[in-house]
């Protein structure tokens, strides 16, 4: 998750090193880069995913309809960096390099989605918020609608965070 | 999921549509092929899907492991397709136009997916069996391996089938 | 779930079905009223249980709080109850005989319960809202709060009501 | 967890906490009583719970099967010991005091129960195993079937351990 000419050893505060990891997931998780997957920070405690409509990523293509894999990607993907974007706030400072020593215990640990409507749309927007959380763990709960507000599917997630 | 030169109102028996239903996952769902699954019916009751290392695949990069996104969609699929298998051996004789009528009700309802290990691996493969079969929904248990046999994941899955 | 006196060949409009069928709960259900479920039928969309506290229902006699099972038994009630009066919206007339037919049909197929905090407080009340629904299978969110106001768990579950 | 006479200062082998631990979920928490759990160590890595029938268990008494709750409780008890008894597995050599400090920190995350068949019969048994085991985090599959053999239900449980 370094950058060209970036000081890893530096000490970060919290929304600095936020803003970075969503930079990591949007430009060096390459599945994401796959998807089309457009990650946006929107603020200390909000993140969003935007993914345009691609044909590659239908299931069935007679009735042109997102594959439940895309659905179930997206949402563990939001789930996944709030997770982490709450976890960081209560880190104080620390440098990448500290950060990124406890990033291999970052992961999901289980993950349900529910698939409410079929998944059709140009655009699709997943959300997410922590419903439960502990030094070691966080739940998520997720939430994915198309742009013009249609709900398509429900996630819930637990993720090791420390 | 017709196929060039085939006579679509022709009554099939159950294994033959099968094995039609097994090509159209693996040939005509764009993001099975984009994943580079690999679908194989091994018999009435068994499939298999095989899924080959492929660095696009990969969440952090740094770990050098599969995007819990991927595991989540290849758990999906496998548990997908097991679930009309077993709704199609209930079928008795049935042509590809009565079949296709029945496809818009089929689908995943809710899954769960327990990451277990990392997914690191030259090749993964995941399989499926029906846990609960009715004449409307079927459940599914999920799991995937790796070429050297490490267990990744297990996926519970429930499907609309008629 | 029939009363004194009542004659069960009589068409019903769905209030009065709703009614009864909220009260078979209450009343009818052995382990409803072991745990002291208190039943109640909000409005023909809404549906409310309270339990108070026991000391019965404690897990560990420590921390003096809900035990996880009893948790999950609430949340699977109210979801299950929403359910069905929410397939009975669509049925039309029917008397309870007909009615009495469904109900082998009638039951939980998964359920996903989310623990957020200690169960802590002197009365829980249960809630429940359907997010998916089809002819045949409905889908349903539920919460369980404490008497403050304090969230202790989400509920998540797929029901056959047809 | 304490039983008369007992000095809870003195450093325990692990065998000898689990048999506390177990001892415990049999004769201190309340609702296990109340259901009428019979709780019982088998082996350093196996637990058995089973249930003997009773009315009171019941949900619909037209069908005489088990409330969904109960088997949700039953499932969700014998995965919480199954986690903590692997989890003292680790621990080493520690007082009844030690370990109590501990079991705040120790309870259900999440679980999925799957529904499979009616709860009939006139016992029924719960059995765990560990999929997934970490410092802080477990997850366990748990079965429940009647006397003869039938399956009943599965669960899968995401406890915090420490």
């Amino acid at each position: 998750m370094t950058q060209n000419n970036m000081d890893t050893t530096v000490p970060l505060n919290s929304d600095a090193l936020a803003e970075l990891v969503t930079q990591m997931f949007s430009q060096q998780m390459p599945f994401n880069q796959l998807l089309g997957l457009k990650i946006k920070k929107l603020g200390s405690d909000e993140v969003e995913i935007k993914l345009p409509w691609d044909d590659k990523l239908m299931g069935n293509p007679i009735h042109k309809i997102l594959h439940g894999g895309v659905t179930a990607a997206i949402l563990d993907t939001v789930g996944g960096l709030m997770a982490i974007l709450y976890a960081i706030k209560d880190l104080g400072e620390i440098s990448v390099d500290e950060f990124q020593r406890t990033l291999p215990n970052v992961g999901t640990i289980d993950m349900r989605v529910d698939y409410l409507r079929p998944g059709r749309g140009k655009e699709f927007i997943a959300t997410a918020q922590v419903i439960r959380k502990g030094k070691k763990v966080a739940v998520c709960r997720m939430e994915l609608h198309n742009e013009t507000g249609t709900h398509i599917a429900f996630g819930t997630g637990t993720y090791m965070i420390g």
